[in-house]
């Protein structure tokens, strides 16, 4: 098991990599804590969750709004949960993201933790403390910076995940490999079989550099003012992508990737063989599906993002496997670029 | 004017009381700023507005809830705020603290500052980055803690209060006056016309003296974990009361004062004199309304007060004007002191 320590300002949060689940138990106070969950992990796991109140929600991205918000606060209220509380989160991001914003702002902030099930998660959503839910179309739009005190990211959970979702994952996986550790990418490209049949050990040591990675982005930068906007490669692209055509968040954002790529290659930041290495990755796993957004919508849709600053927005790039570089660009070039690179399938 | 420093870890927020508010114009950016009021402030104070966007709420209690941050969020994006907005409140508290929750977690948290337009938000509501909305029957159950970058208490406003908004303010006043403030306590006692005519000088002088009474409370306790609960003296009955009862906050407050400077004197913790110069206050204002809770209401409404943990409760008592004396105390007795000391009137 490997602990990775998050030492941001005001919080410490741990991430255990390699743990039994079921270790959870030792890190629980006696009293006072209420699990939150979604219907299908509970079907999986619940007859093994610790002994407290369990409130399950829809499973899916339509639960993360405010009456979700709403309905758990007085759930937790029922309970007698008081500042003392504790809520301990088992599942994928919607989950954490649900219980991580509740838990920032139920009287104004309770303790709270996650057990991330899904490889997703693992890699990307648990580490860093942004929680939220969407609003009209947006996103995440309402939301926290809050750290959770630890997360549990434990293989063998992966083995019960849906195969679309296990390769949603593996698309954020990857796109660390790419903005940030080469030899990540490198274990992706040469671990296919191992990556298929999801062997423990090896997805442990994957989910284990790439939370390495992003905790000492997140360490740096907690509240996305500079370094911690490269986690966005894929991502500008990859929202609307996501919104328009209604795909799964990682394989909208493997689509997204394969354009930032293309683009990196026509700003000349990476060589043609680079271009080519990240883009046979993305489809030797079958990330990469087709997308059309119209051209009047593209600019809605990326107007949106909350990335955007004025008529600029940051956009992130590969310079070459392993290092990203973030530029302000107008956002009718990225329009452009997008309306020339859609759908190559 | 006096500019009043809240110096927290992270953030810096300054009070400006006895300014003009009209001066806000000199304090906001040239653009990407919107501006959340109510439908009475409008009225009474839009036409002279900066030029920005206006999103006016129903004035009241009522609005305290996530649908109204739903609906605002919505307005804001609609506005095209990105992460470099800047939401200015102009109202009183229910404004301040649906607006200041709304500014801690749009795109997870966005600049904003208030205009206080009542004494009860100049006096406390606006100074120590407390936010938040009801849910289910719990007053401020979901919220932050961020402080805005600045206050303007502009003492000429109070003169448009309705009577009951501004001595809702005056209880908070005298609140501060018992638990912080003898000086404060000693003008409020004799300076009955001044503050009944609502004197501008006269009640910038004493804004300032519980701003700065509660600044330097908040700069060492931002999240109320030890001295800042000393300022939910008369809170506790004053919650309970004020559900119960629907009475206005302050009123309420004022109630809950009355019993909780009784239970100061049966602790021995005050002389006959002293309990009797802060009910003379009281009652002076005319201040303290009847109430009377069923006994099998009081624990629920207690329970439901976030100030508790576990079975014991932190009651906040006074200890001779200026002081208090915050004590952990079993429900079961705050209940009873409740049942055997209720309305006197």
């Amino acid at each position: 098991m490997e602990r990775i320590i998050l030492n941001i300002p005001g919080s410490r949060s741990e991430v255990l990599v390699g743990e039994k689940w079921e270790s959870v138990a030792n890190l629980l106070p006696e009293r006072g804590v209420v699990v939150i969950t979604d219907d299908n992990v509970k079907r999986l796991y619940g007859s093994r969750f610790p002994e407290f109140p369990v409130f399950s929600i829809t499973p899916g991205e339509e639960s993360k709004k405010l009456n979700t918000i709403e309905h758990l606060s007085e759930k937790l209220m029922e309970a007698g949960l008081d500042r003392d509380g504790f809520i301990l989160a088992i599942g994928g991001g919607v989950v954490c993201d649900i219980a991580g914003f509740l838990g920032s702002i139920y009287m104004r902030g309770i303790r709270f933790a996650y057990i991330s099930t899904t490889l997703l998660s693992q890699v990307d959503a648990s580490t860093g403390g942004k929680n939220g839910v969407n609003a009209g179309n947006a996103k995440n739009i309402l939301g926290n910076f809050r750290q959770p005190e630890f997360v549990i990211c434990d293989p063998e959970m992966l083995l019960t995940l849906p195969e679309e979702e296990y390769l949603s994952g593996l698309a954020e996986l990857i796109k660390t490999g790419v903005i940030g550790d080469e030899k990540l990418f490198e274990v992706i490209e040469n671990s296919y079989e191992g990556i298929i049949k999801r062997d423990p050990v090896l997805m442990a040591f994957l989910v284990s550099l790439s939370v390495n990675f992003k905790a000492s982005i997140v360490s740096e930068d907690e509240k996305e003012t500079g370094a911690r906007r490269i986690l966005n490669f894929g991502h500008t692209y990859g929202h609307a992508i996501e919104m328009h055509e209604s795909y799964v968040h990682g394989f909208a954002v493997a689509a997204g990737m394969e354009i930032a790529t293309r683009y990196s290659r026509a700003k000349g930041f990476i060589s043609d063989n680079e271009m080519s290495r990240i883009i046979n990755v993305l489809n030797k796993y079958d990330l990469v599906r087709e997308h059309d957004i119209p051209a009047e919508l593209v600019g809605h849709y990326i107007q949106r993002d909350k990335k955007k600053t004025g008529g600029d927005i940051y956009f992130v790039f590969t310079a070459g496997i392993g290092r990203a570089q973030c530029e302000k660009i107008p956002v009718g070039e990225v329009i452009s670029f997008y309306r020339g690179n859609k759908s190559r399938h």
